[in-house]
């Protein structure tokens, strides 16, 4: 094959205030094709194989986000849409990589780019056999910011009664596992849109469902959602209760206020509210994978074909994949097979 | 003097939903005349001299509040209005005071009340020729809110940018001479209705003066509040944040839902919201009362009579006068004078 000169990308073409769209006159996104510079020393040109879907991602592109106040660059009108992602090397000036390798990566919605060794880190193989997607869930971020949300942020212990929202999506399934069978946490109830083991929000009886699986007496909630939910577990929380604030996804897509009805339980309780950005623990990312590593190898952490969806995708659908994850409706990590 | 046989007593006739009112057909309190029961042994007979009026005995009080959702017993209809205070001590079985003795008690809106020794602390002079009433204010449980909140809960350091709310109450006051004069506090701003010194939360100005005067760069937020200032101050607090939840004085007379628009910023800017009752430190009050009264020693706190508004009421009015708390008018510790 020739080495390539151009790529396709989908770049940011308007900020969005609500839903993204891909229709009318302002959509989010736009497909463009632009050159591709060539190699310098300590480079790597790679293709894309696989994209990582993350409802952080929609905060990335945000309006309305004011300077300083996310926990990364937000991604301009005009700049190609960040992703992280697995790689293949198709070519390389580094000693680090060598064409045919696969690396992860962040380059975004792009077929091919031209990056710094620095800026790629090599995969491992997993044991039994488990595909190398599972670096973009359970053994990459998403098992980080589970792992060290519940332990560290949330301040879970052994016995503790723990509820974790988003329960069937990447990071809820994994903070179930984790407080369930690393943690031994005393019960562990999930709270999803769908899924048969959690307690349905959509049902007309989810209050009292909520309250009556709680009793009132939650030890700690991993809240990826926000909004309605987070109001409705205040009152649920046991006395001197923590909250690790990993998510707001009920708030991504609207500017509408969230309407906090039971704030002051907060202080009567004694809760204490820890938000957390899983950046912040990049450096225990080895350390954590090694302790994931040996509970799947111990049998006590299930990662499989379940934990993952992966959908096959022409490069022209990639947005639309991407807006699966604000439908409430896939199961485990979301990624992208080009 | 006769030893009285019967007392008069504010006692709660309604729960209020909205703002407590001595009006119509569902008055919140009711004046009751109860006969006192006979001296046992280790009991004193004590005539209240002095009540304090604080935010949270709104929240005792509160229509819907869920059992075991407060940090004390709810009052129930036909019990006596709970209020901390200073009483005189009468008659006395107890070898632990004897007649003439001042002493802080918790026995509410009554004229006289029965209460065994257990019940009640000795007064220690203060120096300076202050007024016992600080005992109640900034050398009682209002400055060990303000210093356990402040330095505990916020976890403020040497330095920081610190915001208090409520700043011209009693707690507030409190924060701000803590912060600036004891910690060491890099700067220190309060917010208040009226208060010169602060940023006037009535003001059409005040979103550009708040954002103004923090630079959105704040490390600790004393809340004392709620509400829509807690919103404001969300997108203004630095990375790393920490907001001491001490009270929420916007909510107490309404049901209304706190329409919070920043949320994620707690996640972006990984807060630390920790609620607290300074009910969780009286141990530590002999300790702190000691730091408090080596600063005013030291010329460091000014505790005089700025520092409470003490009101010479009948008794028909302690309820008016408790009521202006819900005003934002008064400044530091309201005390009610019999």
């Amino acid at each position: 094959m020739a080495t390539p000169t151009q790529t396709k990308c989908w770049v940011l073409a308007n900020k969005p205030t609500k839903n993204p769209t891909l229709e009318g006159a302002q959509p989010t996104f736009t497909l463009k094709t632009e050159n591709l510079p060539p190699l310098t020393a300590n480079q790597l040109l790679v293709k894309t194989l696989y994209l990582s879907n993350d409802p952080a991602q929609r905060t990335w592109v945000g309006a309305n986000v004011p300077e300083g106040r996310l926990y990364t660059k937000p991604i301009d009108v005009g700049q190609v849409m960040g992703a992280r992602g697995i790689g293949e090397v198709i070519e390389s000036t580094s000693a680090k990589a060598q064409k045919g390798d696969h690396v992860l990566i962040s380059a975004g919605w792009t077929e091919y780019a031209v990056v710094g060794e620095d800026q790629v880190s090599a995969i491992e193989s997993l044991p039994g056999g488990l595909s190398e997607t599972h670096y973009l869930g359970a053994l990459g971020g998403t098992g980080l910011t589970a792992y060290y949300g519940l332990l560290v942020q949330g301040e879970a212990k052994r016995g503790d009664k723990v509820v974790v929202s988003g329960a069937a999506g990447a990071t809820g399934s994994m903070v179930v596992q984790i407080a369930k069978h690393i943690l031994g946490a005393g019960s562990v109830i999930g709270i999803a849109g769908s899924d048969q083991k959690c307690l349905n929000y959509k049902s007309p009886s989810f209050a009292k469902d909520l309250r009556d699986a709680t009793d009132a007496n939650v030890d700690v909630y991993f809240d990826n959602v926000g909004g309605e939910i987070l109001d409705m577990m205040l009152p649920l929380m046991a006395l001197h209760g923590r909250i690790a604030a990993c998510g707001a996804i009920s708030a991504y897509n609207g500017e509408d206020a969230l309407p906090l009805k039971n704030w002051f339980q907060v202080i009567t309780m004694r809760l204490r509210i820890h938000g957390f950005i899983v950046l912040d623990y990049l450096n225990k990312a080895p350390e954590v994978r090694g302790v994931l590593k040996q509970a799947i190898a111990d049998g006590k952490l299930r990662v499989d074909e379940k934990s993952q969806t992966v959908v096959s995708s022409s490069f022209e659908d990639i947005p639309r994949v991407w807006m699966k994850l604000f439908e409430g409706g896939n199961t485990g990590k979301l990624v992208t097979r080009l």
